[in-house]
C-alpha cells in the first residue's frame, strides 16, 4: 500500500513536469519561431532586392563594415557566429542573453548576406530564437536549471525553422553543447520547441529544401568500404576548415590591429577579389542555389569547397555576421560532388552525403547528422551517410567549428 | 612548424584509431552475424516443427522445466533475459561472458519459444553475439576498455540481425547501457558490427519486417496532442509492465521456494491456463504475426496487450528463456491498435508508433525508438513517433525492463 502511494506520488510528479515542459517548450517554440521566421522572411527580402543587381557585391566592404559596426556598437556579445555565442551563453552565463541582440543580428545579418558575405543563416536564427527565449525565460522568473533547457529551445527552434528538419533540429540542439555527450534533459523540450517553430515558419511561407535521392541497389556491400574511404577524406577537410577559420580568426584578431569595422571593409575587398578572380559569385552569400546543384546531381567543376572555405573564413574572421551551418552544408555537398566524379560515384548521392558527413565532423554531431540524412534524403541515402558520418566524426578529432564546445571524453 | 607536426601525429593516431575499430567491429560484425542467424534459423526451424501440431503449447511445462534445467545446470549465468545480462556484464565483469553460454542460450530459447514460451528472440541474440565476441576478446587480448566495446558490438549485431534496423541497432547499444548518457566511444564500432551483421543474417536468410504506412497528411497540429496523450498512455502501460514483471519475478524468486525446474513446470501450465481461458495461442510464442496484423490495420479485438504482459511475466520468472523486446513490440502495437479503435485513430499508424514509444519507455532508449521508427515506418511516421516517444520515455519515469542499466540523471 505505502509502495502504491509512492509509485502515485512519483508518477504525478513525471507528470507534472512533463506536462510543464510540453508547455514551456510550445512556448518557446512559439515565441522563437515567431522570431526566426520574422528573420527569415526579412532576410529573404533583402536578397531579393541586391539580388537583382549582377554588381551588389562591389558593396560588401561597406556591408562588412556596417555590419562589424552594428554589433560592436550595440551588442558586442553578439559578435561571432550565432549558434557558438549561444553554446558560449549556456555555458558561461546560465543561458542569459542580451534582448539587444535580437534587432542587431538581424540587421548585421541581412546586410552580410545580401551583399555576399558567405556565411549562414542558421546560426543567426538559434541566436535570435535563444534570445527570445532568455528575454522570456526572464518574465517567467525561471530558475537556473529551467532557464538553461528554455534557452536551448532557441537553439532547435532556429535550426528547424531554417532548415525543416525537426527531428534533426531537437537532436542538435541536445547534442552540440558538449563533444562526446548527449543532453537526455533538453531531449523533449528541443523536440517540441523544434516541431512548433517548423510549423510557425511554414506558415509564415518559409520554405524548405526536400531532395529525393535514387541511391540505386541498397546495402551494396563495396559502398560501405566507399563510404569509409569518403568520411576519412570528409574529416580530413572538416579539419582544414576548422583550422583555416581558426587561423584567419586569429590573424585579424591578433596581427591586425586596427579599428574593428576597418577589418571588415578589408575582408570585403578580399571577397570582391576573389570574385574577379574566379570570375564567379557562387562563393558568395548563402550558396544554397549551389547545394541545390550538387545534390541535384549536377557535375560541379573545380574545387568550389575549397573557395567557400576560404570566403567563409575571411567573412566570419573579418567581422561579418552570419552562422556557419550553411557554409558546412555547402562545402560537404560540393566536396562530395567533387569527389564522386573523381572515383565514379553517384554524384547526387555523394553529395548529400557530404553536406550531413561534414555537418558530423565539424560540429561533432554525428546523431543530428544521421537523422537530418533521413529527414532530408530518406532512409537509404541514411543507411551509407551513418557510415561516412560516424567516421568523418572520429577523424576530425578534438577540434570544432564551435569552440565553446566542452570536450567530455577522447576519440581514440 | 612544431604546430604541424603535432597535428601530423595526432590526426595519425586518430586515423590509426578509427581503422583499427573498424576492423575489429567489422570481425565482432562476422562472429556475432554468423552466430546469431545460426541460432534465427535452428529458432525458425523449431517453432516450423512445432507449429505443425495445434496442441504443442500442452508441452509448456516440460519445455519450461528442461529450458529453466539447461540454464541452471550448464551456464546459471545466463538466468534471465538477455540483453539484461549483456548490461550486467559489461557493466560488473567488464564484458566477460563464458562461452557455455552460447550453446545453452540458444538450446534453451528454442524450446521455450518454440513450445509456446511467451518472450523475445533479440534478448538471446544479443547475448550469443555478445557471448562470441567475448569469446574472440579473450584470444586477440584487448584491454579492458576495448574489450568491453568489443562486446557491445554484440548487442547491436543481435538487434540488427533480428530486426533489420542497422542504424537502430547501433543507438541502441549505445543507449541501453545507461539511462540519460549516450555512450559515443561505442557508436562506429556499433554502427559497423550493426551493418555487418545485418548482411550476413540476410544471406543466411532471415527475413525482417517492413512495414508501409499510410499517415494520411503529415504535420496535421492536431496530431501533436494526440500524441502527446498516447505518450502518457504508453508510459503509464510500460510503467505497469515493468511493475508487473518484477511482481512476478519477486513471488517466484523469494516466495516460492521449490526446486528451480519445477517452478517452469508450474509456469507451463499457468500459461496453458491463459490459453483455456482465452481461447486463444495469441499469447504465446514471439506473437510476430499478432505484431504484423496490428500494424497491418486489421482492429484486432480485445486487451491483448495486457494478456501478452502476463504471459510474458509469467514465462520469464520461472525460468522460460528469450528475450523482452519482441514481447515489447507485441504490446505496444497491440496498445496502439486498441487505443486508434477508441479514439477513432489511424490503426496502423498507431499500432506502429505504440511498437516503438514502448519501446523507448520500457528500455529508456527514445533515440532507438526514433530511428527505429524511421527505418521502419519512414519519416513521416517518425514525425509523430518522436513526440509519443520521448513523452513515453519521461513517463515511465526510472524504471526499466533493464535493471541493470545504470542512472545517471533524473527524468522530472
Amino acid at each position: 500500500m505505502k509502495q502504491l502511494n509512492r509509485d502515485f506520488v512519483e508518477e504525478s510528479v513525471l507528470l507534472a513536469s512533463t506536462l510543464k515542459w510540453i508547455l514551456l517548450s510550445s512556448f518557446a517554440g512559439i515565441v522563437a519561431g515567431g522570431t526566426t521566421s520574422l528573420f527569415l522572411n526579412l532576410l529573404s527580402y533583402g536578397i531579393k532586392i541586391t539580388s537583382s543587381w549582377s554588381s551588389y557585391y562591389l558593396f560588401l566592404p561597406f556591408a562588412l563594415f556596417i555590419s562589424s559596426w552594428l554589433v560592436i556598437k550595440f551588442a558586442p556579445e553578439a559578435e561571432g557566429h550565432g549558434t557558438e555565442k549561444v553554446i558560449e551563453s549556456v555555458h558561461k552565463r546560465n543561458g542569459k542573453i542580451n534582448l539587444k541582440v535580437i534587432p542587431i543580428k538581424t540587421l548585421a545579418t541581412i546586410i552580410t548576406l545580401s551583399f555576399g558575405g558567405s556565411a549562414g543563416k542558421e546560426g543567426p536564427s538559434a541566436q535570435i530564437g535563444a534570445g527570445t527565449a532568455s528575454f522570456f525565460a526572464n518574465l517567467l522568473k525561471l530558475n537556473q536549471d529551467d532557464y538553461r533547457r528554455f534557452v536551448i529551445c532557441g537553439i532547435s527552434a532556429g535550426f528547424a525553422g531554417v532548415f525543416g528538419t525537426p527531428i534533426a533540429g531537437a537532436i542538435f540542439a541536445a547534442e552540440v553543447l558538449y563533444v562526446g555527450r548527449f543532453s537526455y534533459r533538453v531531449l523533449l523540450p528541443a523536440l517540441f520547441a523544434s516541431y512548433i517553430s517548423f510549423f510557425i515558419n511554414r506558415y509564415f511561407g518559409i520554405s524548405h529544401f526536400r531532395y529525393s535521392i535514387d541511391v540505386g541497389s541498397q546495402n551494396d556491400f563495396h559502398m560501405f568500404i566507399y563510404m569509409v574511404v569518403f568520411g576519412i577524406v570528409v574529416g580530413i577537410v572538416a579539419l582544414f576548415f576548422i583550422k583555416t577559420l581558426t587561423f584567419f580568426e586569429n590573424l585579424f584578431k591578433e596581427k591586425v590591429q586596427i579599428y574593428k569595422p576597418l577589418k571588415g571593409f578589408i575582408g570585403g575587398i578580399i571577397l570582391i577579389f576573389v570574385v574577379w578572380v574566379t570570375k564567379s559569385t557562387d562563393y558568395l552569400g548563402l550558396g544554397t542555389d549551389v547545394i541545390d546543384r550538387a545534390i541535384h546531381g549536377d557535375e560541379l567543376t573545380g574545387l568550389s569547397f575549397l573557395g567557400k572555405i576560404f570566403t567563409t573564413s575571411i567573412t566570419l574572421s573579418t567581422g561579418g555576421s552570419g552562422g556557419i551551418l550553411t557554409p558546412v552544408f555547402f562545402i560537404g555537398s560540393t566536396l562530395g560532388n567533387v569527389w564522386a566524379q573523381l572515383v565514379g560515384g553517384n554524384i547526387a548521392m555523394y553529395s548529400g552525403i557530404g553536406m550531413v558527413a561534414l555537418l558530423a565532423a565539424s560540429a561533432n554531431t554525428p546523431l543530428a547528422a544521421i537523422t537530418m540524412s533521413m529527414e532530408l534524403f530518406g532512409v537509404q541515402t541514411a543507411t551509407y551517410a551513418s557510415i561516412a558520418s560516424v567516421v568523418s566524426y572520429l577523424i576530425v578529432g578534438h577540434h570544432s567549428v564551435y569552440p565553446s564546445q566542452i570536450l567530455t571524453f577522447s576519440k581514440t
